[in-house]
């Protein structure tokens, strides 16, 4: 069976997270979550799901970025392009016009990602396997029984109050979390009282981190991370611009007496700049992201860079899709990489799960491996329906109100 | 006067120069020489044009772009922006729902600086001076006799035959030029006899740059450099991917007992990466791009930085329209930072200026400074309806052929 790609469709579709200010933090005060949902059809009529994650407004770009796109991928069938992948990735990548815009970066490599992710979605469901298991058995055959580790960003995001925060972490205890993230940045003092409330309900052995989303500059960052090592974080999430290498290199070895490690990678472009965050020491968790590199071909890539440098991967997932999406790469990375669980574990934001046909399941703080064929992209239509952008009716009535 | 903007418009500009193979090199095999091309205008009448170049496919996404952006510069006036443009340059490039498709790269970063080009040219418009004058008059009165010092890379793109080569070379001595870039990358026996033609055509006097486009690894660079090192080159450009700072500083370290410099820039997306390429002593020659960095405001924060470091500003201009706007810039990196022309020149391509409605001039291989208002963005409205992207009749004719 050849699967030949006969139509690319893709759909503006938003949450609006923005209203109970869940995944607010220091630089996105007001996101709505958001996909640009690629849906690819196949004359036997299979059809391969994907997504890349934004935070509203612009998802109209990406979409217009898709369209560009769809004119390398319709037409081709799964089988000529898996038997080339690295030739089709190039292809998108790197055409003559089109790479200007990026290269591999920005809106057009969300758009990569979108396609591509579909695109592997589709060849697992054309094999009948779930995308990690697609992977895992391109190498041996092999299955996890407890799940992979995972940690709650849902707890405390930067617009929550003092009292949801409480009632949300009493509830993340009684579920069997031991593993909090803390969105800081805005304001030391309230940081230094959050931070301390937190670390209170947790607990010493419980691990917390603490992520300020690209905040500050250098010494900002090195002197306020300082200020809130008596909470003993693990480490310090996107402390200054994902794009100063040297700087996060200079954080690293700042904050190494502390015990305290910088992470990032979210908004890490591409392979390449995780190549020089690795080279220049200048992280100690590398944070992939399902919808940002050019789907699983890039991610893969990171994963070896960062066996190679001994570095623990600890994937982003907090937006739409993202946990269903990385489960697959994070269980490859373990079974087929590292072997290894010491400080890796998994992102997990308890929101918009419902919308997937395939939900990520959690059981006791850890990510069971999905089982159902493909990466798990796939949205129910009357979730799409409902919050296409803008004719949907969440979007008519917000925009009507 | 308020200048308040009252409308912006954005169209897409293409001239089909990829059948002439005019800007071919080894990774741009077929550019149409394109720009999102931005006017905005005021309630006083005054008007203001600002571009960023493209290669032809994906010149929609920019405008998709701009017309996210529009929404926060119509209904400002001129003066509310020029006493804030730090606040403003923020606010166009830090919103927390559109922040996330860059930071502050790719198409999002293009967008904004087709934005912010129009809003200096309407600036320097309302002033009634050249945007270089505005810019050298915020620190002294002083100007240029002899215009500053240019090279050419019209005669040597990758597409052209030997035949071409010769004609062109001898045609450019004549006019004056003692400048020359190459492009290479695609075959080394074919780049060291293009090379050594060049090199015979210009004598040992003249100057002779070599531009990979990106297309190597680090290893390959060097080693094929080397091999180019018999015909002198002063630097070779974009040896390998725009994000590989440490490579490129070990090409740097490699080939400095060569006497070949490392220069890149056109592709580096923001300040940020600019400053990783200077701390790691990564290139020898900094080539800022009018239309990538967002604008006047992160140009002068590269011009400033490249000083800090000692490291020449030779900048990119091979583009429709990037001549035009690029020569203000270095006229006051000249007058107000350098004071310097060791080693100093600025790229020139004698092509698309006809377009233009104060072209660049050039006299004796020198950018003679520019006299009219504004930043030089203007299109004739004539080549703009001709080339508009589809409907224009350039392209009609293209697509019924």
């Amino acid at each position: 069976m050849l699967h030949k790609i006969i139509n690319l469709t893709v759909r503006d579709v938003r949450f609006p997270t923005s209203l109970e200010q869940h995944g607010s933090d220091a630089m996105h005060t007001d996101p709505d979550y958001s996909a640009a949902y690629v849906v690819l059809d196949t004359d036997c009529g299979l059809k391969g799901f994907g997504l890349t994650f934004t935070l509203g407004k612009g998802t109209e770009i990406v979409l217009c970025a898709v369209k560009a796109l769809a004119e390398l991928v319709v037409g081709k069938s799964l089988q000529e392009i898996v038997s080339n992948f690295r030739g089709f990735y190039r292809l998108l990548t790197s055409d003559g016009q089109l790479r200007w815009l990026g290269p591999e970066k920005g809106v057009i490599h969300l758009a990569t990602a979108a396609v591509l992710n579909a695109v592997w979605d589709l060849w697992a469901r054309a094999e009948g396997k779930p995308l990690w298991k697609l992977l895992v058995d391109m190498v041996k055959d092999q299955m996890l029984k407890e799940g992979y580790p995972a940690y709650t960003t849902s707890c405390a995001w930067l617009g929550y109050s003092d009292q949801q925060l409480k009632q949300l972490c009493s509830d993340a205890l009684k579920s069997g979390w031991t593993r909090f993230k803390v969105k800081v940045g805005a304001d030391l003092e309230d940081d230094i009282r959050r931070c301390c409330l937190i670390r209170q309900m947790i607990g010493p052995s419980s691990t917390l981190m603490i992520d300020a989303n690209q905040r500050w500059d250098v010494a900002e960052a090195i002197s306020w991370v300082s200020r809130l090592a008596e909470v003993k974080p693990l480490w310090i999430e996107e402390p200054t611009s994902p794009d100063d290498i040297l700087g996060h290199a200079a954080i690293s070895k700042a904050l190494a007496p502390l015990g305290i490690g910088v992470a990032t990678g979210e908004q890490c472009h591409n392979r390449v700049m995780f190549k020089q965050f690795l080279q220049a020491s200048a992280l100690q968790f590398v944070q992939i992201d399902s919808c940002r590199l050019g789907s699983v071909n890039e991610n893969l890539a990171v994963l070896l860079m960062a066996h190679k440098f001994q570095v623990p991967v600890c994937p982003h997932a907090g937006g739409v899709g993202l946990c269903e999406l990385v489960q697959h790469l994070i269980l490859f990375d373990y079974i087929c990489v590292s072997a290894d669980l010491r400080n890796r574990m998994c992102e997990y934001v308890d929101h918009l799960h419902e919308h997937f046909t395939s939900p990520a399941v959690i059981q006791d703080a850890h990510y069971m491996p999905p089982k159902d064929p493909g990466y798990s992209c796939e949205m129910l239509e009357a979730s799409v329906n409902r919050h296409e952008y803008p004719e949907g009716d969440i979007w008519k009535l917000e925009i009507n109100k």
